[in-house]
């Protein structure tokens, strides 16, 4: 067999390994292994710990023992050396994540040993598993619908509590069960407006010029739009959650910027990790200001005047500035505002002016730039950061937080989840407005048929491969 | 119960929890917890899956299920609230790593899934583990001996295929046994020492002075000698293998640093990661040259002219350079050796000459500088960076890597192994050389005790509680 993956695609049942944790400097790392033949494939390069006490020498524990059992052992090359010592858990059809026969490796960690085992399990006959390959096995195997597969991911890459938290309840169905009632109200409107088309013509005769024009169920119908506008007004706050917004502390040499960035991650208690920029010229990390996620990035490396090294350092600057959704100004409070600040002022975009150094330069009590009064800081004593944190939250758009952080109220996860849901209020509000126009119910019923619809494309009872893959082609390897 | 760490000590048999791996941009992330009572505590904070299905809803399913099982279930807080999907895999004592009752947690990946599921662990109860204590404690339940104890954090830092063979080896046993064999010969020797110890006296008297000074089975001594000493010779190749050594690039600006930094990163396949430096100022990454892995510094950040900036960048420079074990210093080919460089030269340590630039400006025939031929390169088309490899490979001391590279054969892992068998050298020396000196048996019988205990420290059959402590607070946590 062969382990490349020219061949691979999300269709197909073959056996598929992942590294499930990143290999590094940790104890263990864990491979996830799944699909048709993946135990039996596996059971080819593993002895376990005790073979020599087994009576079968000839018939691999991998594939007598029970799904959901942990066997010790080691794997080994087609040499028969051994390759690292591992725990491995069997899964069988259908108890499983992916819904087929699977297999966690966990081998030891460090950047070699996951790796050599990995080696041994392609030249076995494992496929690297794509992007998203076992959540979409998953799905496609009923182990979860779109609205929980797509919560994994965003469980995954969740930058704060809070995030974690909104992911978590998707994962335990918030979302999937809020958009089942909505589609199941709907259901019972349409199924009443089909009632009156197939019998209105000759029954109903009656009425039918007084009923055809109006939509049965009508409150029903604007009950739905309701849940599902307030869905939609949902990923506003989700968005900034889960994406973060990205501050951009700038200002002059010496006016403290460094300074300020050490001052927010160490006031910042929730610290989610640092991220050493990918360059030698600036330094981020990700700190969480009242549960939102801010990618903070310190410009200090940046230098703005000098030799042919300059250019390139203005360059990342001005595209640093264009990324960010807020620009922290820096004034340099022991210089007071320069014509170089106001300069540089005039041309960002959204930004806050901080007043540094106030703790030896006092803020002047009536200066104002073009209307905005600095917030006044000392990067050195901690003095106005809670001031501080405050304007950002207020600048990125978001008040009363607490008011969204039911964890049982359903939110939408992804731009994909909300497309449809503003697709569908589309669909229902035209059907309301031609019912209120008094247009035949059979040009209203296909409206709402499309409602449904897009409702079944959120939990993927409506879908298509393609779809799909371009969904699923967006998670992250190993998931 | 309280979570707090006060009171850890390595001697007690507490639940304890770590983090096994990473948590970070993973689809997942182990934690271990070990201990007493570990998985009653744990079943405080965890749901099954289909609890709603199960007949008895009180007794939770990590208390019933057999060991080795893996279960589908949530983390709870202690509000009931789900915290994450999770596996928990069920390990009942003796039969798991550390011989006790434990588990390992299988949660959802990211930043902050696995960090909310410890502090729900912590919660009910668990502590954090202290480096190595899960190995330490599978070694005070008999799990493994020191010498693999110790393999498995060589395994975890493991920097190249090469290190992890020998670590994998070690962790088989191969080290261990030989440490065996060599102590049931060297105790045969000494039971012979003994006997004659006991019944020279008197029941011996006839060979009496003839035997007295002779070491009996002195051959068997002597082969003990050879093995012992063969291992701690293989000690100093094992230590480059496993700590690596360290390459500074250094050269004038515009001699071209980074893009030889970046062509060896790019010839080299077996890149084992990349670490962005901790500062600005340089940037170094793990490279495996024949399985030997370098440390290899780019200076190309540190200015060495300039403003106050300057002498940070000087003094971090003048570090970069003590801490290497060789410097390449790169000249600029197409500006020739420059009085700069020579003053440069002259000043550091071990160093190889590289002429950079071969492409555009090829070596002169006639430059030797201090004696020292430059090795002629360009990083731009990659000439000579195979004569490069081979000159660092051999600066480093390292001849006949294939010689050495049989991974059955015992080698020492770790300082605290040589040291010992240094020690057992010395005293079964001492003791041949009273034998040869016609010394009493009775005062060379106490140093082949000393030998014998030497040996058994190595694999911790004698040990002491400071000792352990000590060697196992430099393991990482979670192992």
């Amino acid at each position: 067999m062969t382990s490349n993956n020219d061949n691979a695609n999300y269709g197909d049942d073959s056996p598929i390994a992942a590294f499930a944790t990143t290999p590094g400097n940790s104890a263990l790392t864990l491979i996830r292994c799944s699909g048709k033949g993946s135990i039996e494939l596996a059971a080819t390069v593993f002895t376990a710990a005790r073979t020599k006490n087994s009576l079968q020498e000839n018939v691999s524990p991998l594939m007598s023992v029970q799904g959901n059992t942990v066997i010790h052992g080691w794997i080994v090359s087609n040499k028969k050396e051994k390759i690292d010592d591992v725990l491995v858990s069997v899964f069988r059809a259908p108890k499983s994540y992916t819904g087929q026969d699977s297999l966690d490796i966990c081998c030891h960690g460090g950047m070699t040993a996951g790796i050599a085992v990995m080696a041994a399990l392609k030249s076995a006959g494992f496929r690297n598993a794509l992007p998203g390959e076992f959540t979409f096995r998953a799905f496609m195997n009923g182990k979860l619908d779109l609205t929980k597969a797509e919560s994994v991911m965003e469980l995954v890459s969740a930058k704060t509590e809070t995030s974690r938290r909104h992911a978590v309840s998707r994962l335990s169905g918030s979302l999937h069960n809020e958009i089942d009632g909505i589609k199941k109200l709907l259901v019972d409107v349409l199924a009443a407006a089909e009632i009156y088309l197939d019998y209105s013509e000759d029954e109903i005769s009656a009425d039918a010029e007084e009923v055809e024009g109006k939509l049965p169920k009508k409150e029903t119908a604007l009950e739905v739009l309701t849940r599902l506008k307030k869905l939609s007004a949902s990923w506003q706050l989700e968005r900034i959650f889960q994406e973060g917004i990205t501050v951009v502390i700038a200002g002059c040499p010496n006016s403290g910027k460094s300074s300020l960035f050490n001052s927010l991650l160490k006031e910042d208690r929730s610290i989610v990790t640092e991220i050493p920029g990918t360059t030698r010229d600036w330094i981020e990390a990700w700190v969480s200001i009242e549960g939102i996620p801010i990618r903070l990035i310190d410009t200090a490396g940046l230098r703005e005047t000098g030799d042919s090294v300059e250019k390139i350092g203005v360059e990342r600057s001005r595209k640093l500035l264009e990324e960010s959704d807020i620009v922290l100004y820096l004034i340099d409070g022991s210089r007071g505002l320069t014509a170089e600040d106001k300069d540089f002022i005039a041309n960002i975009g959204r930004h806050i002016l901080v007043w540094n150094k106030c703790d030896i330069a006092p803020l002047p009590e009536s200066l104002q730039v073009s209307g905005q009064i600095p917030i006044s800081v000392s990067a050195k004593t901690g003095e106005g950061l809670v001031e501080l944190y405050v304007a950002i939250t207020s600048e990125a758009g978001i008040k009363d937080l607490q008011l969204h952080d039911d964890p049982s109220s359903a939110t939408l996860g992804t731009i994909r989840q909300k497309n449809l849901v503003d697709a569908a209020c589309a669909s229902l509000e035209e059907a309301l407005t031609l019912s209120d126009n008094d247009e035949p119910l059979d040009i209203i019923a296909p409206l709402l048929k499309d409602t449904v619809n897009s409702l079944g494309e959120i939990t993927g009872e409506v879908s298509t491969a393609d779809l799909l893959e371009k969904m699923f082609s967006n998670f992250c390897v190993g998931k």
